[in-house]
C-alpha cells in the first residue's frame, strides 16, 4: 500500500515478487527527514505503484537488468 | 536539462558527477514505448532534476549505496 502524503515513509510493506515487464520505471530513496527507511517504489505500466524490499536480492537484479538494458 | 513531456526521452545531456549526499531520489526507467533509452533521473534535495548516465559506473555505485543505507 502506498501511503498518499510525501512528508512520510510511502511504503508500508512490500511485494516479495514482481514482474520485469510490468515495470514502467523504479524510484529509489534514500533514508531522509521525511524517513527513516529506504524504499524502492516500482511504477507499473497499468499505473499502479507497489513497494519493493530493497533489501531483496530481485531488487538488485531489476536494477542491473535496467541499467544494462 | 529535462523534456517536459513524459510522452518522449526525458534526458538530452547526462551530468558526469553527482554528490551523494544532494540526491533525494533516484528513478530509473527502463526503454519503452516514449523513449528507447534506458533514463536515470536523480531528484535532489534542492528540487532540481539532473539526469546521470545509465552506463556510467558512478551510477551503479549510488544504486549500491542507497540500497545498503
Amino acid at each position: 500500500t502506498i501511503v498518499a502524503s510525501e512528508l512520510r515513509c510511502q511504503c508500508l510493506n512490500t511485494v516479495q515478487r514482481i514482474d520485469f515487464q510490468d515495470i514502467q520505471s523504479l524510484k529509489v530513496t534514500p533514508p531522509g527527514p521525511h524517513c527513516q527507511q529506504t524504499e524502492v517504489i516500482a511504477t507499473l505500466k497499468n499505473g499502479q505503484d507497489v513497494c519493493l524490499n530493497p533489501e531483496a536480492p530481485l531488487v538488485q537484479r531489476i536494477i542491473q537488468k535496467i541499467l544494462k538494458t
